[in-house]
């Protein structure tokens, strides 16, 4: 079964050296999202923190020996789905940004982990609550 | 451009009334991830919580009219990337679910709001950490 995914915006930020993970992340930059879904975005307001599922698009594809991955600083591998590496069956990451302005279909954020050109495939509220997510990426 | 993606599992729960958000759901069920990337889960043990992604499967075919949807239970229509809908231009959900207990390729999960049949994208680790996701589903 084959599910298709079309973006909805691109990342651009002029950051090349990226951290490993949004939450060590000071890197600012912008979300562009395409005008076809300008609408969407017009709850969302400058201090929000957002979660933002992106494509891996710069991964190689995935072969059946990466189920095994030593993250870097590490001395042990780890199952894929218990790493945050890029290289997974199915390339998608997940950061939680917070906005600092919006104007019009451009989200200005704080927090990025992602390249330039990364295309956007989903953004979902995170609101004060239960639920902490990893610090670390592996 | 289109993103390809194929799923790694399929939830399985004999529950048909499902809530609106993992957390506040009790629900239990399985996690089936396919043999092929059974390896992959080797690091996740009982007691964990996890990032499950999946695939609204049932949700109709997004249309613009659907960028501004009314949450049930809420008086005024929301941007749709300020809401957790199941029906989003790109029809990916995510839950934090806590494991059960693991048997070779099955996860038995708590706190499902997965219908079941569900297919499965991606599995994250979720640590003690920063950061909170929003309570309710809207």
């Amino acid at each position: 079964m084959t599910i298709r995914f079309s973006p909805i915006g691109t990342v651009h930020t002029r950051e090349t050296k990226l951290p490993r993970h949004c939450s060590v992340s000071n890197v600012e930059g912008a979300l562009e999202i395409f005008k076809e879904y300008q609408e969407g975005i017009k709850d969302i307001s400058a201090g929000d923190r957002i979660v933002v599922l992106f494509h891996f698009h710069k991964s190689p594809p995935f072969t059946p020996g990466l189920l095994h991955q030593t993250p870097p600083g590490r001395s042990r591998a780890k199952g894929v789905f218990s790493i945050c590496s890029p290289v997974r069956p199915n390339a998608i990451g997940m950061s939680v940004l917070t906005v600092l302005e919006i104007r019009e279909n451009i989200i200005k954020v704080k927090g990025l982990d992602m390249m330039d050109q990364t295309p956007i495939l989903d953004i979902k509220p995170l609101a004060p609550g239960s639920l902490p997510v990893e610090k670390d990426r592996e």
